[in-house]
């Protein structure tokens, strides 16, 4: 790392993946000015579609992977990471998970790091990668890694494996069982042809408060004011769907618990 | 009706009720020019505080109620809601409700409707009115009704009791749910000592994406994912607390059924 400067602000890089984050990433990767040298999925449709977008190369065979890069990021799913760690050709070069729940040591190279970001993202939706918490770890390579993640991002933090799992295990709460509020909500407005627009100032008024107050001290109806007739309207409206009125009863419940306990 | 206009954007209004949503309503109607002449509220403390905010007279007696109201708006707790309607003195004014869950025949009286805020008030948090669906409903008044809603809200809509019951619920989901979920990932977070803030941008891009896709689209997470290792890694850090353990596996359960159905 002797010529320091210029190697650290402009990587040459190598993206394992070309999944939801693999892609929001690869952009990112370019407005930062950094090279990305190659793309590999094992779907070849994937790798050839993300490698277009940064117009660099598509691989579908780890034996193909480039030798010469900097960092070498592995963004694939949870469940695929520890193979694919094991099974890539290795170098001298940093290697980099995204996986927020897995430690760090599931890379076996010397030379390792996290790089969580923790962000819901789809192919579909823009992103502006500046304010993504960027969460990362590394032992050998802080700087570096550091360098990479604030060409990056604004909002860097460093995090250990444990705090990292805690973080992810709270963000599933906090996001993708959200979303699965706003789809449910989605399909009881759909039955009663009541367009889901109706429901968006509430949803951006309920995130908002987030801002200004403690979840807790924010929560608002029938549960949190034990009113019986209510719920039981409501659940009464969901008898044709028991899966849902399983969730009324189970979520009213836990906010009745922490409000109301004796 | 005879005088019509200036009798239309300028209401004599007592509000029945001194909770969140009489007290932002309460805002709203002087912000719209209304006149408040009263607040009513079994608690003289609360009938005090809002009277005072709104300049008006407060009374904790439904026999100290003016007659001489253009509109009755009684904003209390679904609860007690039949109770109050049944035992407020009659005149031939308009009596409105803000029930969200009840029907419009609660009230016994011949010119009667409902003007249903569909928003998460909390007393402590300001609010652009302006910017609150109403839902209004009245065979009697509807005219007025709308008069009455528009000078407070540019996102009014007519809707039947059977479709506000259903909305609703719904508003259960996106809301009350949603900041649930927002309240049991802050609590993991204190838990590890990692400030909720954090969190944020995350819970913005959510509620931000439920405008540009359908939320059954957005959907990410393990779940979703059928990523089953993940789920066991958080079902097993979630064991010091079997209630958020019941939540995580139910509300993985209803992800992974609506995405992955044989």
């Amino acid at each position: 790392m002797g010529q320091s400067r210029s190697y650290q602000v402009n990587m040459r890089i190598v993206l394992i993946g070309a999944g939801n984050v693999a892609t929001h990433l690869g952009a990112a990767l370019i407005k930062g000015e950094h090279e990305v040298l190659q793309v590999f999925s094992r779907s070849n449709a994937s790798a050839v579609t993300l490698a277009d977008a940064l117009q660099c190369q598509a691989i579908n065979d780890l034996s193909a992977l480039r030798k010469d890069a900097d960092v070498y990021i592995l963004s694939v799913s949870d469940a695929v990471l520890p193979d694919v760690a094991k099974n890539i050709p290795q170098t001298d070069a940093l290697y980099l998970h995204t996986a927020g729940s897995m430690p760090i040591d599931v890379l076996p190279m010397p030379r390792r790091g996290v790089l969580y970001p923790m962000q819901t993202f789809s192919k579909a939706r823009a992103m502006d990668f500046h304010q993504v918490p960027l969460l990362i770890e590394s032992q050998t390579d802080e700087s570096l890694l550091r360098s990479l993640a604030e060409s990056l991002s604004n909002n860097v933090h460093v995090m250990t494996s444990q705090q990292r799992k805690r973080l992810h295990l709270a963000a599933v709460f906090a996001c993708n069982f959200v979303n699965h509020m706003y789809d449910l909500s989605a399909q009881l407005l759909a039955e009663a042809e009541i367009p889901f627009e109706v429901m968006l100032p509430l949803i951006d008024e309920t995130a908002g408060k987030a801002h200004k107050l403690p979840p807790h001290q924010a929560q608002t109806g029938p549960a949190v004011r034990d009113d019986q007739n209510v719920m039981h309207m409501h659940e009464e409206q969901l008898a044709h769907d028991p899966q849902k009125q399983r969730i009324y009863r189970l979520l009213s419940q836990s906010i009745n618990l922490s409000f109301n306990k004796k």
